[in-house]
């Protein structure tokens, strides 16, 4: 065994045994797509399967942050291991993102075996839910019994993450019905709770209304009626009920085959998204001299040649356009 | 000549002529990858390059589509032709992208040069990037001199469009501070023009100062510095500013050459799109039989295999894995 094979080898049983900076590093190094980092979750994911990923998505402002807290204490009261990932749209030159995690982290200073980690929205190779969802599998392999993926937002690649989830809470508040009418809309299909947070503020019964209405829209068929829970993250107040409606959740899916069927289809996603990032790797770099593409791409902005012809060009020169 | 051939033909010299319902059918051409609609885009494409494209974002709620349609209003009314693409987050079964459309189209109604679309952010095959950027195309071949494209949110998909577009407006509006630092972090370095919207409310000079500090952190050597334009696009506010802003803006950036580099950044990342999914497509139909990827994922998710080793299988069977 090689040296690096040695190095690797420790590092994953450091992250076996659940240690912080062994755990932290290696999130750092699929993030940024290290040359070690395809090594490691190799041998990571033997362990791995057995967390639970809960993803969390609502607009900013609705107190995800602290409701996502709040649930990770409450689950690690009753003896749970949990690691957090938060999807943050922090900016290189601000630097939020690491600030905001170490505040987050004092909070739950008390509490090692919570993990909390911002993962940056922009700057990921490969994308923000391949990051992320290798990032959950490196604390899967950790032993967390639960992975809150927390989310802002509703792009297509965060919508990904959360349809990739075992199991996914919508967080709306009370507030202008325009902002929550066209929140939901985008993102109601793929709620399995919704959680109606800050729900001591007027308008509260309103948005619940709002909720059921649409929910009423949706295909008899479905087989989980989502429920609606109420709760003020701020007070700790209905969390407990939050965390029995996911338990629920959890076991009707198991039972019901939900469960099983989701993850095949997360790694039916995930193994085209890795086929689909090798080939253009491969073409880059073996069928694409140095400077190739850019010139390609003048020529297209210059409307010499189209993108499409462009395309059928490098295709074919590399042996990949068949018939 | 084919009787396609022909029929396509005719419709391509409709949207040439700008005629509504071409565009529109192109549009859902684009939007549902119908197997026209890459004969269509490429016969459109040597009549495209003249538009600007305008990417305007913000949060929900605060006042995008007034202000999207107050400027289109404004433009027009200066002699330009318009067209609006609004990335929707809805959902299929609200119906509530077709129903918004109708209504904006009804207050344009005197309009018949300004074109509104929206876009779902979900259901595009191929991704609501994509769709979105083929669909401005589209229009620029139907002669509209500016496009408008309006989205929510930080995803990343939304990032991409906005990061291709010839010029990028960032919403704000005074509030809660959370909700618009949280905002203004993700998006702040690729706005061209901060739009400081319902600036009318309390609290309007707290978020331009804050924008302002954001700013500073900036490094010297950016060429431009994004300006702050206050608008209250309820009442026609501060539009006709915004409409100098953007002018200047597009001056500067084709004198210094931003303009033409970034329209050539814009085509690198649509040919290495295009080229990741025609290698995928390709892959999935000549070498993998149906079902065979489901299998392979059933595999990964009870662990008799990992995605890197079904990905190296696939890649080596199908004569894809170069050493």
């Amino acid at each position: 065994m090689s040296e690096a094979d040695n190095r690797i080898q420790d590092w994953v049983e450091n992250i076996f045994r659940g240690d912080v900076r062994a755990i932290s590093r290696a999130i750092t190094a699929v993030e940024n797509r290290d040359s070690d980092s395809h090594a490691l979750l190799k041998l990571l994911f033997p362990r791995t399967g057995k967390a639970a990923l809960i993803g969390i998505t609502g607009p900013a402002g609705a107190g995800k942050s602290t409701l996502v807290d709040g649930l990770a204490a409450l689950m690690r009261n009753q003896g749970h291991s949990v690691g957090i990932l938060a999807i943050d749209p922090s900016s290189p030159f601000s630097g939020g993102a690491i600030l905001g995690d170490r505040i987050r982290m004092q909070a739950h200073a008390a509490a090692s075996d919570i993990f909390i980690r911002s993962m940056a929205t922009r700057g990921a190779l490969g994308g923000i839910s391949s990051a992320t969802l290798d990032a959950a599998m490196v604390l899967d392999a950790a032993g967390k019994d639960f992975i809150l993926i927390e989310t802002v937002g509703v792009g297509q690649d965060e919508v990904e993450i959360i349809r990739l989830a075992d199991i996914t809470l919508v967080l709306s508040i009370p507030g202008t019905g325009d902002d929550v009418q066209a929140f939901k809309a985008g993102i109601m299909e793929i709620a399995d709770i919704f959680v109606l947070n800050k729900s001591d503020l007027p308008g509260a019964d309103r948005v619940e209304q709002e909720i059921r209405s649409l929910l009423s829209l949706a295909p008899e068929s479905q087989a989980w009626r989502p429920e609606i829970i109420r709760t003020v993250a701020t007070r700790q107040e209905g969390l407990e009920n939050l965390w029995q409606a996911i338990t629920r959740y959890l076991a009707f899916s198991r039972e019901r085959g939900i469960f099983d069927d989701r993850r095949r289809e997360h790694w039916q996603a995930r193994i085209m998204s890795l086929l689909q990032s090798r080939l253009l790797d491969q073409l880059l770099r073996n069928a694409l001299p140095d400077g190739a593409l850019s010139e390609y791409a003048a020529q297209v902005a210059s409307r010499q040649s189209d993108p499409y012809e462009i395309t059928d060009l490098i295709l074919k020169q590399s042996g990949h356009l068949n018939p």
